[in-house]
C-alpha cells in the first residue's frame, strides 16, 4: 500500500474576507500548497474538495469543478460534504485514491464563505448539518445542541464552566503568534465567564466564530516523492472515519462521541500507533466542550476526565500533550469546509518544524487531527508522522 | 487490485413521491440492494451517498449519516455532491475504497427529492449546478444552457429537431415496460415536435422531468463474494472521471464534452476494453442533445455523427447498440442525485438478464454507464462486465 507524503500545505488567513468568493479563497490556498510542494498544477491527478454551505452563502453547489479551475489544476475534481468535517473527509478520500493506485498526486482541501451571511442566516445554514426533521425544524441550533452535551457531561461526570473556560483561554493564547488566526488577543478566565451567554453553559468565548477561509494540501505517493526529490518528511500513516445518528436524540449518550472513537480506533490501527505515542494534536473545538469530548474519544483521557486537562496545564503549550497549538477552531477560526484540512496544514508545519508554535514540540514525531461534523455525527481522524 | 463485484442493486420507482423524504427514499433502495445481494447491513464497511439539492428541498445537508441510518448500516458514510453526477461519483468513490483495500463491502447510491419544490424553485435549485457568478446570476437555466449546446451542434455539424425527437421517442418506447419509470406512455415524433417550446430548439419532450427517487448498489471485493458464495456475475471493471470548467463560456467548444471523453478514455483503459466491445449503454440524456454528445464522448460515433443514431435505429432496442433501454433520464425520470447509481442498477439487471428489456441484449457482456453533472463539467463513466 502506498504511504502518502504531505508534499505541501497552504491556508488563507481565517477571518473576514467579505470581498472574496469560495473560489478566490481556494485558489490562494491551493496555489500556496502547490508552491510549498514544488509540484506543478499539471501533475495533479485528482482533486477532492470540502465545502459545506455554498448553496446558502453563494447559491453554489457543484464546487468540485470550480475548485480545480481555481487551483489551475485540470484534473477530475469532487466535492465532498460532511458538514464541518467536509475537508477532513476530502483529505481521507484523496488519501484513498493514492492508496488505490488511482493517482500519485492529489490536491485536497476545502473552503467556506460565511461572513457574507447575517448571523441569523449563517445559523440557519449551519443548522442544515443537523437533522432537519428532528432538530432544525423544532429550533435546535448548534450552540444549543452542544450546550445539551455540555450539561449532560457536567451531570454525568462533574466539571464546571471554569474548566471549559480554560480551554478557550489556552486556545486564544496559542493563536496570539499565528498570523493565520482570526483572534490573536489573549483572554483570561474572567473574560470567558463574564461574556454574554450564548446558550447556557456557553458564553461567547466558548463558541468558535463565523469565518471565511480555505485550506489545501498536496499528497503524493512515496514513489512520486522519491522520483521527484521532494522534501516531504511528514506522511499520513493512519486514517479513520466514523458515523453516528445525525440527531442527538437517537443516541445512547450525550457525553460520548462514538463516531470519533471509531475513527480514532481505525486511524491508530491503520498507523500502528497508540494514544500514548502522540506528541501533539489538533482537535475540533467548535465549542469548548467539544475539545473535551475529542480528547476522550482520541483515548488520551478516560470518559469524564478530560474536562480539567486545560486547567491543569496538561494540554497547554507547556503541557505533556499540547492541543490546538494553532489556536484551534476557537481562536484560529472555523470556516467550516476548510477546517479539517487546515488542521492537516497546521499539524504538518508543527511536525516539520516551521510553525510559529513549533518550539513547543521540538521533537514531535507523531501528531493527530480530529475533525467532526454536526454534533459528531461524522468524524475523521488522521495520524501524521515524521518519516524522514 | 481488487475487482469489485456488484452483489446487489435496488431502486425506488422514479416519479412523484410527494410524501416521502430523501431518507425514506434511500431506505427503500438500500434495503432492496442489500436483500438482492444477500448481504446483511452489518457487513457494510463504508457508505458513499450522492445527493445534490437537499439544502434546497429539505434544508438538509450532511446527508451521509442520514443515508447510513436509513439503510440500517452502522458504517462511516459520506455524501458526495457532483450535481447530476453525484451518485455516479459515489459509485466511483465506493469502488476506490474497495480497490484501496479499505473495505470489502460498500453500499453506494443516491437519492433526490424534487417534486416538493415548485417548478421555479426546482429550476433555481438546479441552477446551483451551474456557475453562480457567470451563469446562474445572469439568468442561465439548464434548458437554456443545453439549448445553446444543441444550436451550436446544429451549426457545426447539421442535424435537426426531428433527429433529436427520435431520441425522445426511443427512450419513451424503452420505458413502456419498465415499472420503475416515471413515463410509460409511448410518444411519436409529431408529439415531440408539437409540444410546447421550453428553450428553442427544445420542446417539452426534449427535456427530462423533475423526479423523486433513490438508487443503491452493494459492491463487494472478489474475495468477499467468493468467501460468501454470492451470486454476483457482474463486475465494475473500469472507472473514469473527468472535470471541465463549470461555466460553458470558458470552454473551447459547445459541441464537445471533454470531461466525458476523459472519463471514458480512463474507464476503457482501466477495463482494457474498447468502444467496439460495448454491447449496451445507459447514458445521461437530461436533454435529447445530451444523449448525442454522450455517444460521441464514449467513442461510439465521431463528432457530429451521433445526431442521427436514434433516427437510423442504431441505438433503439433492435439496433446494434441499444442505448437507454431503461428509458433513460428522459422517460425513466431524473431525481438528480439518484441517477448515476440508477444507471448502474439498470445496467446490472440488463447484464444479469433480469431486466424487463433484457431480451433486447440477450448475450450482452460489456456495458457502459455515462453520468454527467451540470453541462458536463463533471462526468463519470463505468464499464460493467459479466465475469461469471
Amino acid at each position: 500500500m502506498t504511504r502518502a507524503r504531505i508534499a505541501g500545505v497552504g491556508m488563507t488567513p481565517f477571518g473576514g474576507h467579505e470581498d472574496r468568493t469560495v473560489r478566490d479563497l481556494f485558489a490562494a490556498a491551493a496555489r500556496e500548497a502547490l508552491a510549498d510542494a514544488g509540484v506543478p498544477g499539471g501533475a495533479v491527478e485528482e482533486v477532492t474538495f470540502g465545502n459545506f454551505m455554498g448553496e446558502f452563502s453563494e447559491g453554489q453547489g457543484h464546487t468540485g469543478p470550480l475548485a480545480a479551475e481555481a487551483a489551475g489544476v485540470p484534473a477530475p475534481s469532487t466535492r465532498v460534504e460532511s458538514a464541518c468535517a467536509s475537508s477532513g473527509v476530502a483529505v481521507r478520500q484523496g488519501l484513498t485514491l493514492l492508496r488505490a493506485g488511482e493517482a500519485d498526486v492529489v490536491l485536497v482541501g476545502g473552503a467556506e464563505r460565511m461572513t457574507n451571511l447575517s448571523t441569523t442566516d449563517a445559523t440557519e445554514a449551519l443548522a442544515a448539518a443537523a437533522d432537519a426533521v428532528w432538530e432544525a425544524r423544532p429550533g435546535v441550533t448548534f450552540p444549543g445542541a452542544y450546550s445539551l452535551m455540555a450539561n449532560a457531561y457536567f451531570e454525568a461526570y462533574g466539571g464546571t464552566r471554569e474548566d471549559l473556560a480554560h480551554v478557550a483561554v489556552k486556545n486564544h493564547a496559542n493563536a496570539v503568534g499565528n498570523d493565520l488566526a482570526q483572534f490573536r488577543t489573549p483572554i483570561d478566565v474572567d473574560d470567558v465567564l463574564g461574556a454574554p451567554t450564548v446558550s447556557s453553559p456557553f458564553g461567547l468565548y466558548d463558541c468558535s466564530p463565523i469565518s471565511d477561509g480555505a485550506s489545501a494540501a498536496v499528497l503524493v505517493s512515496e514513489s512520486y516523492a522519491a522520483d521527484h526529490g521532494l522534501d516531504a518528511p511528514v506522511a499520513i500513516t493512519g486514517t479513520g472515519q466514523g458515523t453516528d445518528s445525525l440527531a442527538l436524540g437517537a443516541r445512547e449518550s450525550l457525553t460520548r462521541t462514538p463516531a470519533a472513537e471509531a475513527a480514532a480506533d481505525a486511524a491508530y490501527a491503520d498507523a500502528d500507533v497508540y494514544p500514548a505515542d502522540v506528541d501533539v494534536a489538533e482537535v475540533h473545538d467548535c465549542f469548548t466542550i467539544a475539545e473535551v469530548l475529542a480528547l476522550e474519544a482520541l483515548g488520551f483521557y478516560e470518559p469524564g476526565e478530560a474536562v480539567s486537562a486545560a486547567r491543569e496545564g496538561e494540554t497547554t503549550r507547556d503541557g505533556d500533550l499540547p492541543v490546538n497549538l494553532s489556536g484551534g477552531l476557537k481562536a484560529k477560526g472555523h470556516p467550516v469546509g476548510a477546517t479539517g484540512c487546515a488542521q492537516i496544514s497546521e499539524l504538518t508545519k508543527l511536525l516539520r518544524g516551521d510553525h510559529v508554535n513549533g518550539d513547543a514540540v521540538p521533537n514531535a514525531e507523531v501528531g493527530v487531527t480530529h475533525n467532526a461534523g454536526g454534533t459528531v455525527a461524522s468524524a475523521v481522524v488522521h495520524v501524521l508522522e515524521v518519516v524522514g
